[in-house]
């Protein structure tokens, strides 16, 4: 079934004559078609017994039909009001909606009260923000062999940034040659502001690359990821730079390590979310570090990092196969040093699929 | 007065008795303190004759502090209920709060739903998303500043730009080479996707840079900007690669050329955004080219580039000092080329001072 057919569906079992999409990622994951409105309308209209239709700028009509969209898609000019076709276009399919269910997650209150009063007599009573995150929490094949491309580039831009490690250079200077490399390689985009923090900057889990030079016998964490065909990847890495490291820091990369690997091992369908985290958070509260561990083990991923299931403490979601997450313990001492080390997985019948290959073993990189 | 003590005298004016901020941008526009919550919340809430107060995340609190936040914050943990709190320190200064002032351009339909859950008798009939938009339509000098920090690395990204050009490379080659010299001086930000198109790709003014590589004897035109201290530039310089230039395109150049220098030397205070568009679109029609210039002539920009004023046909909003935005005639042949060139600058009592000061003549880069 297709995903815009699980809505059909849905949308007739609890009795509502049409749904309303409007964020744009979710008409781009439910139709292919990709486009940022910003202050223009899109919407994407589905309804339990009939053909679906794309509402959008008349400016993007030609791009709509361009992805092989086989439904109809109707357009507005700048000077036309859209909630006005969009209205004529539903009356032509259902004599009194009444029943809706829109996106409530996404919908902004000044559109909606547009809505409300070009239908008075509606009932907006349906939400399809929580059904369609149901949905994107499985991933199809098509789009886990997106996510494993994206994945290989992070694996490059690892790579990548580890050559670069050097005295003479700065944290940011990494994230530069990092990012020129993959838009050399056609990669346009990252996932999220590449991350590259040093000694105790590393410590701060919100911190942001810095200006200062990188030293040696330090640890370096990596956390980057990036766009591939609007699916993303995001993984990290910690590394010594230099020859030698600190007995603490060596210890801290051990147990996260630890944490890591068996966390990753022990992932099989059924288990629930709060365990998963419990198996790594174990590990490290009896090294001694549990205070030191103070984010979740992972959340979704897909088209973006902010999705579900999240790999938490309270969350008894079971695991099934097709979702995909990250699995990224971190152990961070204010001033001393901070650790994480992360990989993104789909699940499979037998566990855990890794979406990047760059080594977790700790490795020493030399200066440059 | 303070953008705050404007919203609270207009609060004051409309018998509002709070208002409620959900747009983060917004919030850092107000306040300085700027943090994306994602999925969690955070909120400004004002009062017509009471002290301000911010609602974050507990993980953010700290750093609101540090902005220099002189009112109270409070912060909550992932399984407290936010609203309960929220509602607690409304209920600590308002007895009866029942006309709110909400920006509905921002506030998405579930939490608006959980809003009135708690405050079954409110009434939400003060918008204040149009308001905030009035407020950032006149920039202060300390804005207009940091808007002239960002053009100036706007023009060392031409700079950087046109130097790159090469028949060895391609326009995401080019692209790469910009990034990556202006994160070495630690920009890390661009405003948005660093537009580079030769030749008859640039007649596609949504089109993105190509894996092609650049031939000699065209036009490149760049579309580019970036992020200082939160604010923006966006400039477009169109320029001649080789020795040589059809007379299409040269003919083309020079009418946008006119436009534009036209228009920006016409801005002063008093006229319409409509009579300036009309100005660059009279020269660009009488040349024979108007079909081929399918876009307004402007758009407000700051801390976005989508920002007001829209310089266009029908909106009849007098300029005045401080206004912000782009005049950027283009003219667009298909399967031949494209040119556009655009300052943004901000009104001044004499006219319009640009942000970007990269030459405008016509110029022929070598092959490098």
């Amino acid at each position: 079934m297709s995903h815009i057919e699980s809505i059909q569906s849905w949308l007739g079992e609890n009795n509502y004559q049409l749904g309303y999409i409007s964020n744009f990622k979710n008409i781009q994951y439910l139709t292919g078609f990709e486009s940022d409105p910003i202050e223009r309308v899109l919407a994407l209209l589905i309804f339990p017994d009939q053909d679906p239709f794309i509402f959008a700028p008349a400016l993007e009509v030609e791009a709509v039909k361009d992805t092989g969209w086989k439904y109809p898609v109707y357009g507005y000019l700048d000077h036309e009001d859209p909630y006005e076709i969009i209205k004529s276009q539903i009356l032509h399919r259902v004599n009194s909606p009444k029943k809706w269910a829109i996106e409530k997650g996404n919908l902004v209150v000044n559109r909606f009260e547009t809505i409300r009063q070009k239908f008075p007599d509606a009932i907006f009573a349906g939400d399809l923000t929580p059904f369609i995150e149901k949905l994107q929490l499985i991933k199809t094949p098509d789009e886990i062999e997106k996510l494993e491309i994206a994945g290989k580039w992070a694996d490059f831009a690892f790579e990548t940034g580890f050559k670069a490690l050097s005295t003479a250079k700065t944290e940011q200077d990494i994230v530069a040659e990092i990012e020129y490399a993959l838009k050399k390689k056609g990669i346009m985009h990252t996932s999220f502001d590449t991350i590259i923090q040093s000694g105790a900057n590393a410590a701060e889990p919100h911190g942001v690359p810095k200006k200062d030079f990188i030293k040696a016998n330090e640890l370096v964490l990596f956390d980057l990821g990036v766009v591939f065909d609007g699916y993303i990847s995001d993984a990290s890495r910690t590394v010594a730079f230099g020859d030698t490291l600190s007995d603490k820091a060596r210890d801290i990369y051990n147990v996260c390590l630890d944490a890591q690997l068996t966390a990753q091992a022990a992932v099989k369908p059924g288990m629930t979310a709060a365990e998963l985290d419990k198996i790594a958070r174990d590990i490290i509260t009896k090294a001694g570090y549990g205070e030191y561990f103070i984010h979740r083990l992972g959340h979704g991923m897909g088209q973006s990092e902010h999705e579900f299931p999240s790999i938490m403490e309270g969350n008894n979601l079971q695991l099934e196969p097709g979702m995909c997450f990250s699995i990224e313990p971190g152990i961070y001492i204010p001033g001393v040093a901070g650790v994480r080390i992360e990989d993104c997985v789909h699940v499979t019948e037998k566990g855990a699929e890794p979406f990047t290959h760059t080594s977790k073993e700790l490795q020493f990189i030399p200066n440059n």
